[in-house]
Protein backbone atom coordinates (compact mmCIF):
# COMPACT_ATOMS: atom_id res chain seq x y z
CA UNK A 1 0.00 0.00 0.00
CA UNK A 2 1.39 3.87 -0.90
CA UNK A 3 2.83 5.38 2.10
CA UNK A 4 2.79 8.99 2.94
CA UNK A 5 4.24 10.78 5.68
CA UNK A 6 2.61 13.25 7.56
CA UNK A 7 3.47 16.46 9.84
CA UNK A 8 -0.65 17.60 11.10
CA UNK A 9 -3.24 15.58 12.36
CA UNK A 10 -6.53 17.32 13.32
CA UNK A 11 -10.45 16.23 13.83
CA UNK A 12 -8.88 12.72 12.63
CA UNK A 13 -7.57 14.22 9.50
CA UNK A 14 -4.13 14.17 7.77
CA UNK A 15 -2.17 16.95 6.37
CA UNK A 16 -0.18 16.35 3.47
CA UNK A 17 2.22 18.08 1.66
CA UNK A 18 0.83 19.52 -2.09
CA UNK A 19 3.39 17.01 -3.69
CA UNK A 20 2.10 14.27 -1.89
CA UNK A 21 -1.69 15.02 -2.86
CA UNK A 22 -0.43 15.94 -6.79
CA UNK A 23 1.04 12.13 -6.55
CA UNK A 24 -2.09 10.95 -5.27
CA UNK A 25 -4.49 12.33 -7.60
CA UNK A 26 -2.65 12.76 -10.71
CA UNK A 27 0.12 10.28 -10.15
CA UNK A 28 -1.72 7.14 -8.32
CA UNK A 29 -5.07 8.32 -9.39
CA UNK A 30 -6.50 7.50 -6.52
CA UNK A 31 -10.48 7.80 -5.63
CA UNK A 32 -12.48 8.73 -2.48
CA UNK A 33 -12.62 5.54 -0.20
CA UNK A 34 -9.39 4.03 -1.71
CA UNK A 35 -6.79 3.44 1.26
CA UNK A 36 -3.51 4.73 1.96
CA UNK A 37 -0.56 4.12 4.68
CA UNK A 38 0.06 7.45 7.13
CA UNK A 39 3.04 8.00 9.06
CA UNK A 40 2.71 10.08 11.74
CA UNK A 41 4.95 10.37 14.66
CA UNK A 42 6.78 7.34 14.13
CA UNK A 43 3.62 5.57 14.21
CA UNK A 44 1.79 4.25 11.01
CA UNK A 45 -1.79 4.46 10.30
CA UNK A 46 -4.71 2.92 8.20
CA UNK A 47 -6.21 5.43 6.27
CA UNK A 48 -8.78 6.28 3.53
CA UNK A 49 -9.46 9.18 0.89
CA UNK A 50 -12.83 11.06 1.88
CA UNK A 51 -14.23 14.06 0.06
CA UNK A 52 -12.21 16.51 -1.63
CA UNK A 53 -9.40 14.80 -1.28
CA UNK A 54 -8.96 14.77 2.24
CA UNK A 55 -7.16 12.14 4.18
CA UNK A 56 -9.31 10.17 7.57
CA UNK A 57 -7.73 7.98 10.02
CA UNK A 58 -9.05 4.84 9.72
CA UNK A 59 -7.10 2.70 12.28
CA UNK A 60 -3.92 2.78 13.96
CA UNK A 61 -1.57 0.14 12.33
CA UNK A 62 0.96 -2.05 14.40
CA UNK A 63 3.79 0.16 15.79
CA UNK A 64 6.78 -0.72 13.51
CA UNK A 65 9.90 -1.09 15.10
CA UNK A 66 13.14 0.35 13.78
CA UNK A 67 16.29 -0.72 14.84
CA UNK A 68 17.08 1.52 17.85
CA UNK A 69 20.60 2.41 16.97
CA UNK A 70 21.07 5.88 14.91
CA UNK A 71 23.86 5.33 11.84
CA UNK A 72 24.94 8.53 11.29
CA UNK A 73 26.84 8.95 7.78
CA UNK A 74 29.12 11.90 7.12
CA UNK A 75 29.93 11.84 3.74
CA UNK A 76 32.10 14.67 1.83
CA UNK A 77 29.98 16.87 -1.07
CA UNK A 78 29.97 14.47 -4.75
CA UNK A 79 28.75 15.08 -7.74
CA UNK A 80 24.77 15.01 -8.06
CA UNK A 81 24.24 11.64 -9.14
CA UNK A 82 26.53 10.12 -6.53
CA UNK A 83 24.84 12.10 -3.96
CA UNK A 84 21.46 10.83 -5.38
CA UNK A 85 22.42 7.23 -5.16
CA UNK A 86 23.85 7.50 -1.33
CA UNK A 87 20.94 9.61 -0.42
CA UNK A 88 17.99 6.56 -1.93
CA UNK A 89 20.10 3.20 -0.82
CA UNK A 90 21.42 4.94 2.54
CA UNK A 91 17.56 5.56 3.33
CA UNK A 92 16.63 2.14 2.40
CA UNK A 93 19.47 0.89 4.40
CA UNK A 94 18.42 2.31 7.74
CA UNK A 95 20.70 5.68 7.93
CA UNK A 96 19.23 8.27 10.42
CA UNK A 97 21.30 11.07 9.93
CA UNK A 98 23.28 12.45 6.87
CA UNK A 99 25.86 14.97 7.39
CA UNK A 100 27.63 16.59 4.40
CA UNK A 101 30.89 17.49 5.12
CA UNK A 102 33.94 19.91 3.19
CA UNK A 103 37.03 17.60 2.93
CA UNK A 104 40.12 19.44 1.45
CA UNK A 105 39.70 16.96 -1.58
CA UNK A 106 36.19 17.43 -2.60
CA UNK A 107 35.97 18.68 -6.26
CA UNK A 108 32.44 20.58 -5.09
CA UNK A 109 31.70 23.75 -3.61
CA UNK A 110 28.17 25.03 -2.47
CA UNK A 111 27.71 28.84 -1.79
CA UNK A 112 25.24 29.30 1.06
CA UNK A 113 22.55 30.52 -1.06
CA UNK A 114 22.61 26.72 -3.50
CA UNK A 115 23.17 24.67 -0.27
CA UNK A 116 19.46 25.30 1.17
CA UNK A 117 18.09 24.86 -2.07
CA UNK A 118 19.91 21.19 -2.30
CA UNK A 119 19.43 20.12 1.37
CA UNK A 120 15.84 20.58 0.20
CA UNK A 121 16.40 18.43 -2.43
CA UNK A 122 18.43 16.21 -0.93
CA UNK A 123 15.38 15.55 1.70
CA UNK A 124 12.87 14.71 -0.93
CA UNK A 125 14.78 12.16 -1.98
CA UNK A 126 14.95 10.70 1.36
CA UNK A 127 11.26 11.44 1.90
CA UNK A 128 10.57 9.27 -1.30
CA UNK A 129 13.03 6.40 -0.34
CA UNK A 130 11.48 6.49 3.05
CA UNK A 131 7.56 5.63 1.82
CA UNK A 132 9.30 3.29 -0.79
CA UNK A 133 10.64 1.28 1.83
CA UNK A 134 7.98 2.13 4.50
CA UNK A 135 10.00 3.75 7.56
CA UNK A 136 8.56 5.46 10.01
CA UNK A 137 10.76 8.14 10.08
CA UNK A 138 12.99 10.07 7.27
CA UNK A 139 16.65 10.71 7.68
CA UNK A 140 17.97 14.14 8.74
CA UNK A 141 20.15 15.75 6.38
CA UNK A 142 22.03 18.43 8.36
CA UNK A 143 23.99 21.72 6.89
CA UNK A 144 27.60 20.80 5.36
CA UNK A 145 29.58 21.20 8.29
CA UNK A 146 33.39 21.26 8.82
CA UNK A 147 35.39 18.31 10.23
CA UNK A 148 36.18 20.39 13.54
CA UNK A 149 31.78 20.48 13.72
CA UNK A 150 31.87 16.67 14.21
CA UNK A 151 31.11 17.04 17.76
CA UNK A 152 28.94 13.55 18.49
CA UNK A 153 28.89 10.78 20.78
CA UNK A 154 28.90 7.04 20.07
CA UNK A 155 31.30 4.68 18.13
CA UNK A 156 32.75 6.69 15.99
CA UNK A 157 34.71 5.37 12.52
CA UNK A 158 36.62 7.16 9.88
CA UNK A 159 37.19 5.37 7.14
CA UNK A 160 41.33 5.09 5.99
CA UNK A 161 43.57 3.79 4.18
CA UNK A 162 46.86 4.21 6.46
CA UNK A 163 46.33 1.54 9.03
CA UNK A 164 45.39 -1.57 7.31
CA UNK A 165 45.01 -3.36 10.36
CA UNK A 166 42.49 -2.66 12.21
CA UNK A 167 39.17 -3.78 10.15
CA UNK A 168 35.78 -2.95 10.41
CA UNK A 169 35.53 -6.08 11.49
CA UNK A 170 37.26 -5.80 14.02
CA UNK A 171 36.05 -2.16 15.08
CA UNK A 172 32.76 -3.97 15.36
CA UNK A 173 33.19 -7.26 16.94
CA UNK A 174 34.58 -5.03 20.07
CA UNK A 175 31.81 -3.35 20.42
CA UNK A 176 29.55 -4.25 23.32
CA UNK A 177 26.70 -1.90 22.57
CA UNK A 178 25.74 1.61 21.72
CA UNK A 179 23.28 3.88 20.29
CA UNK A 180 24.94 5.63 17.98
CA UNK A 181 27.53 5.14 15.19
CA UNK A 182 29.12 7.73 13.16
CA UNK A 183 30.59 7.03 10.07
CA UNK A 184 33.22 9.66 8.15
CA UNK A 185 33.90 8.53 4.40
CA UNK A 186 36.24 10.89 2.65
CA UNK A 187 36.23 11.88 -1.13
CA UNK A 188 37.45 10.41 -4.45
CA UNK A 189 41.33 11.35 -3.65
CA UNK A 190 40.68 10.16 0.17
CA UNK A 191 40.92 12.34 3.40
CA UNK A 192 44.18 14.07 3.76
CA UNK A 193 46.57 13.39 6.45
CA UNK A 194 45.82 16.70 8.56
CA UNK A 195 41.95 15.95 8.05
CA UNK A 196 42.40 11.76 9.44
CA UNK A 197 44.69 13.08 12.25
CA UNK A 198 42.09 15.79 13.28
CA UNK A 199 39.30 13.20 13.65
CA UNK A 200 41.25 10.83 15.06
CA UNK A 201 42.17 13.48 17.65
CA UNK A 202 38.31 13.84 18.11
CA UNK A 203 38.15 9.96 18.67
CA UNK A 204 37.49 8.43 15.43
CA UNK A 205 38.62 5.25 14.99
CA UNK A 206 40.88 4.75 11.89
CA UNK A 207 39.37 1.66 10.27
CA UNK A 208 40.31 -0.33 6.96
CA UNK A 209 37.18 -1.37 5.00
CA UNK A 210 39.10 -4.62 3.18
CA UNK A 211 41.15 -5.06 0.34
CA UNK A 212 38.63 -4.05 -2.19
CA UNK A 213 38.53 -0.89 -4.26
CA UNK A 214 35.38 0.70 -4.62
CA UNK A 215 34.11 3.84 -5.68
CA UNK A 216 33.19 6.37 -3.25
CA UNK A 217 29.33 6.21 -3.85
CA UNK A 218 29.38 2.49 -3.01
CA UNK A 219 31.23 2.77 0.33
CA UNK A 220 28.25 4.07 2.53
CA UNK A 221 25.59 1.12 1.15
CA UNK A 222 28.56 -1.17 1.97
CA UNK A 223 29.57 -0.04 5.23
CA UNK A 224 25.37 0.26 5.99
CA UNK A 225 24.48 -3.63 4.36
CA UNK A 226 27.69 -4.32 7.10
CA UNK A 227 26.07 -2.52 9.93
CA UNK A 228 22.48 -3.81 9.41
CA UNK A 229 23.98 -7.38 9.14
CA UNK A 230 26.20 -7.08 12.34
CA UNK A 231 23.06 -5.73 14.28
CA UNK A 232 21.22 -8.26 12.89
CA UNK A 233 19.55 -10.74 15.80
CA UNK B 1 47.93 4.13 -12.89
CA UNK B 2 45.27 3.05 -15.40
CA UNK B 3 44.66 -0.35 -15.90
CA UNK B 4 43.82 -2.37 -19.05
CA UNK B 5 43.14 -6.43 -19.27
CA UNK B 6 44.94 -7.80 -22.14
CA UNK B 7 43.95 -11.71 -23.79
CA UNK B 8 47.30 -11.99 -26.04
CA UNK B 9 51.07 -11.46 -25.30
CA UNK B 10 53.51 -12.09 -28.00
CA UNK B 11 56.93 -11.17 -28.13
CA UNK B 12 56.99 -9.13 -25.24
CA UNK B 13 54.03 -7.22 -26.49
CA UNK B 14 50.57 -6.74 -25.02
CA UNK B 15 47.49 -7.14 -27.47
CA UNK B 16 44.60 -4.70 -26.43
CA UNK B 17 40.76 -3.95 -27.72
CA UNK B 18 40.46 -1.27 -30.23
CA UNK B 19 37.74 0.43 -27.46
CA UNK B 20 41.50 0.03 -24.88
CA UNK B 21 43.36 1.47 -27.47
CA UNK B 22 41.29 4.55 -28.44
CA UNK B 23 40.85 5.23 -24.38
CA UNK B 24 44.13 5.38 -24.33
CA UNK B 25 45.05 7.86 -27.00
CA UNK B 26 41.71 9.62 -26.87
CA UNK B 27 40.44 9.81 -23.95
CA UNK B 28 43.46 9.06 -21.42
CA UNK B 29 45.59 11.52 -24.45
CA UNK B 30 48.48 9.26 -23.46
CA UNK B 31 52.06 9.57 -24.90
CA UNK B 32 55.20 7.19 -25.73
CA UNK B 33 56.83 6.34 -22.69
CA UNK B 34 53.57 6.19 -20.66
CA UNK B 35 53.21 3.71 -18.43
CA UNK B 36 50.27 1.65 -17.80
CA UNK B 37 49.18 -1.06 -15.89
CA UNK B 38 48.15 -4.78 -18.00
CA UNK B 39 46.20 -7.43 -16.43
CA UNK B 40 46.99 -10.99 -18.32
CA UNK B 41 46.24 -14.04 -17.04
CA UNK B 42 45.28 -13.05 -13.94
CA UNK B 43 48.61 -11.36 -13.25
CA UNK B 44 49.24 -7.72 -12.89
CA UNK B 45 51.89 -6.12 -15.44
CA UNK B 46 53.57 -2.42 -15.36
CA UNK B 47 54.01 -1.89 -19.25
CA UNK B 48 54.97 1.32 -21.44
CA UNK B 49 53.49 2.57 -24.76
CA UNK B 50 55.51 2.20 -27.40
CA UNK B 51 56.20 3.31 -31.37
CA UNK B 52 52.42 3.01 -32.85
CA UNK B 53 50.86 2.59 -29.26
CA UNK B 54 52.22 -0.57 -28.79
CA UNK B 55 52.11 -1.84 -25.38
CA UNK B 56 55.63 -3.57 -24.25
CA UNK B 57 56.05 -5.39 -20.51
CA UNK B 58 58.57 -3.61 -18.17
CA UNK B 59 58.23 -6.19 -15.46
CA UNK B 60 55.54 -8.47 -13.61
CA UNK B 61 54.01 -6.74 -10.73
CA UNK B 62 53.29 -8.54 -7.09
CA UNK B 63 50.41 -10.84 -8.17
CA UNK B 64 47.41 -9.86 -6.30
CA UNK B 65 45.50 -12.03 -4.16
CA UNK B 66 41.81 -11.96 -4.80
CA UNK B 67 39.21 -13.75 -2.47
CA UNK B 68 39.21 -17.48 -3.18
CA UNK B 69 35.85 -17.99 -2.84
CA UNK B 70 33.26 -17.43 -5.89
CA UNK B 71 30.52 -15.72 -5.29
CA UNK B 72 28.08 -16.52 -8.08
CA UNK B 73 24.97 -13.99 -8.38
CA UNK B 74 21.42 -15.27 -9.73
CA UNK B 75 20.00 -11.94 -11.10
CA UNK B 76 16.18 -11.43 -13.21
CA UNK B 77 15.58 -9.32 -15.86
CA UNK B 78 15.20 -6.19 -14.83
CA UNK B 79 15.19 -1.90 -16.52
CA UNK B 80 18.71 -1.53 -17.86
CA UNK B 81 19.60 1.40 -15.61
CA UNK B 82 19.01 -1.43 -12.36
CA UNK B 83 20.88 -3.99 -14.54
CA UNK B 84 23.76 -1.40 -15.33
CA UNK B 85 24.05 -0.54 -11.30
CA UNK B 86 24.20 -4.34 -10.20
CA UNK B 87 26.55 -4.81 -12.59
CA UNK B 88 28.92 -2.64 -11.53
CA UNK B 89 28.96 -2.61 -7.98
CA UNK B 90 28.54 -6.46 -7.85
CA UNK B 91 31.75 -6.33 -10.18
CA UNK B 92 33.34 -3.76 -6.90
CA UNK B 93 32.87 -6.01 -4.65
CA UNK B 94 34.36 -8.96 -5.80
CA UNK B 95 31.43 -11.17 -7.91
CA UNK B 96 32.46 -13.96 -9.97
CA UNK B 97 30.14 -15.11 -12.27
CA UNK B 98 26.67 -13.24 -12.76
CA UNK B 99 23.49 -15.38 -14.07
CA UNK B 100 20.41 -13.39 -15.36
CA UNK B 101 17.90 -15.77 -14.83
CA UNK B 102 13.80 -16.13 -16.40
CA UNK B 103 11.69 -15.71 -13.50
CA UNK B 104 7.72 -15.70 -13.88
CA UNK B 105 7.40 -12.08 -11.87
CA UNK B 106 10.17 -10.40 -14.38
CA UNK B 107 8.75 -7.37 -16.91
CA UNK B 108 11.47 -7.77 -19.22
CA UNK B 109 11.41 -10.27 -21.81
CA UNK B 110 14.86 -10.91 -23.97
CA UNK B 111 14.77 -12.44 -27.69
CA UNK B 112 17.60 -14.53 -28.90
CA UNK B 113 19.07 -12.34 -30.95
CA UNK B 114 18.84 -9.07 -28.22
CA UNK B 115 20.50 -11.13 -25.68
CA UNK B 116 23.61 -11.79 -26.94
CA UNK B 117 24.31 -7.72 -27.67
CA UNK B 118 22.27 -7.07 -24.37
CA UNK B 119 25.58 -9.84 -22.72
CA UNK B 120 28.26 -8.04 -24.20
CA UNK B 121 27.08 -4.84 -23.22
CA UNK B 122 26.68 -6.36 -19.77
CA UNK B 123 30.42 -8.09 -19.73
CA UNK B 124 31.68 -4.47 -21.46
CA UNK B 125 30.21 -2.79 -17.88
CA UNK B 126 31.94 -6.03 -16.05
CA UNK B 127 35.51 -5.41 -17.46
CA UNK B 128 35.41 -1.41 -17.22
CA UNK B 129 34.59 -1.34 -13.35
CA UNK B 130 36.98 -4.54 -13.05
CA UNK B 131 39.70 -2.55 -14.32
CA UNK B 132 38.64 0.81 -11.86
CA UNK B 133 38.52 -1.72 -8.96
CA UNK B 134 42.37 -3.31 -9.95
CA UNK B 135 40.99 -6.67 -10.11
CA UNK B 136 42.71 -9.11 -11.80
CA UNK B 137 39.59 -11.21 -13.50
CA UNK B 138 36.45 -10.18 -15.14
CA UNK B 139 33.05 -11.45 -14.03
CA UNK B 140 31.86 -13.62 -16.02
CA UNK B 141 28.24 -13.37 -17.47
CA UNK B 142 26.11 -16.47 -18.78
CA UNK B 143 23.68 -16.48 -20.99
CA UNK B 144 20.07 -16.25 -19.42
CA UNK B 145 18.88 -19.16 -17.69
CA UNK B 146 15.51 -20.61 -16.32
CA UNK B 147 15.54 -21.63 -12.71
CA UNK B 148 15.69 -25.74 -13.80
CA UNK B 149 19.14 -24.68 -15.20
CA UNK B 150 20.90 -23.59 -11.76
CA UNK B 151 22.83 -26.95 -11.44
CA UNK B 152 25.76 -25.84 -9.26
CA UNK B 153 27.46 -26.76 -5.72
CA UNK B 154 28.13 -24.67 -3.39
CA UNK B 155 26.63 -22.83 -0.69
CA UNK B 156 23.45 -22.11 -2.13
CA UNK B 157 20.94 -19.46 -1.18
CA UNK B 158 17.67 -18.18 -2.36
CA UNK B 159 16.50 -14.66 -0.61
CA UNK B 160 13.22 -15.55 0.63
CA UNK B 161 10.20 -13.55 2.40
CA UNK B 162 8.43 -16.55 3.18
CA UNK B 163 10.54 -17.98 6.27
CA UNK B 164 11.61 -14.74 9.13
CA UNK B 165 13.54 -17.25 10.82
CA UNK B 166 16.22 -18.81 8.70
CA UNK B 167 18.51 -15.28 8.38
CA UNK B 168 21.12 -14.08 6.20
CA UNK B 169 23.26 -14.40 9.91
CA UNK B 170 22.25 -17.54 10.76
CA UNK B 171 22.80 -19.24 7.27
CA UNK B 172 26.86 -17.64 6.71
CA UNK B 173 27.10 -18.49 10.11
CA UNK B 174 26.64 -22.32 10.17
CA UNK B 175 29.22 -22.32 7.10
CA UNK B 176 32.32 -23.41 7.88
CA UNK B 177 34.23 -23.48 4.62
CA UNK B 178 32.83 -22.90 1.34
CA UNK B 179 34.39 -22.54 -2.44
CA UNK B 180 31.48 -20.93 -3.91
CA UNK B 181 28.19 -19.40 -2.91
CA UNK B 182 25.43 -19.01 -4.84
CA UNK B 183 22.64 -16.30 -4.61
CA UNK B 184 19.12 -16.49 -6.70
CA UNK B 185 17.19 -13.01 -6.18
CA UNK B 186 13.79 -12.81 -7.10
CA UNK B 187 12.27 -9.54 -8.96
CA UNK B 188 10.07 -6.82 -7.87
CA UNK B 189 6.92 -9.15 -7.14
CA UNK B 190 9.98 -12.02 -5.78
CA UNK B 191 9.86 -15.49 -6.80
CA UNK B 192 6.51 -17.52 -6.94
CA UNK B 193 6.21 -20.43 -4.76
CA UNK B 194 6.69 -22.69 -7.35
CA UNK B 195 9.61 -21.28 -8.28
CA UNK B 196 11.05 -21.27 -4.67
CA UNK B 197 9.86 -24.59 -4.01
CA UNK B 198 11.50 -25.72 -7.62
CA UNK B 199 14.94 -23.80 -6.16
CA UNK B 200 14.39 -25.97 -2.61
CA UNK B 201 14.13 -29.10 -4.31
CA UNK B 202 17.83 -27.96 -5.71
CA UNK B 203 19.02 -27.56 -2.61
CA UNK B 204 18.89 -23.69 -1.86
CA UNK B 205 18.52 -22.75 1.31
CA UNK B 206 15.13 -20.34 1.64
CA UNK B 207 17.20 -17.27 3.78
CA UNK B 208 15.38 -13.78 5.10
CA UNK B 209 17.92 -10.56 4.79
CA UNK B 210 16.29 -8.83 8.01
CA UNK B 211 13.05 -6.34 8.22
CA UNK B 212 14.84 -3.63 5.74
CA UNK B 213 12.27 -3.07 2.36
CA UNK B 214 14.87 -2.93 -0.13
CA UNK B 215 14.29 -2.34 -3.70
CA UNK B 216 15.58 -5.27 -5.99
CA UNK B 217 18.87 -3.30 -6.85
CA UNK B 218 20.19 -2.50 -3.38
CA UNK B 219 19.46 -6.57 -2.90
CA UNK B 220 22.65 -8.04 -4.71
CA UNK B 221 25.27 -5.07 -3.55
CA UNK B 222 23.67 -5.21 0.54
CA UNK B 223 24.55 -9.16 -0.19
CA UNK B 224 28.02 -8.89 -1.26
CA UNK B 225 29.23 -6.43 1.17
CA UNK B 226 27.76 -9.20 4.02
CA UNK B 227 30.12 -11.41 2.19
CA UNK B 228 33.03 -9.90 2.16
CA UNK B 229 32.49 -8.43 5.90
CA UNK B 230 32.23 -12.28 6.80
CA UNK B 231 34.81 -13.23 4.96
CA UNK B 232 37.31 -10.81 5.66
CA UNK B 233 40.08 -12.07 8.35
Amino acid sequence: MQRYFSKELVNNKFKLTNDDLYHIKTVMRMQENDQIEIVYERKTYLAKIVTNYEIEVIEILNEEQDNNIEYVLCIPLLKETKMDLILQKATELGVSKIIPIQTERSIIKLSNEKEDKRISRWTRICKEASEQSKRVDIPVITKVMSMNELNLDGLKIVCSTRNKNNSIKNVLKKVSKCDRIIIVIGPEGGLSTTEEDLLIDKGFIPTSLGNRIMRVETVPIYLLSILNYEMMR
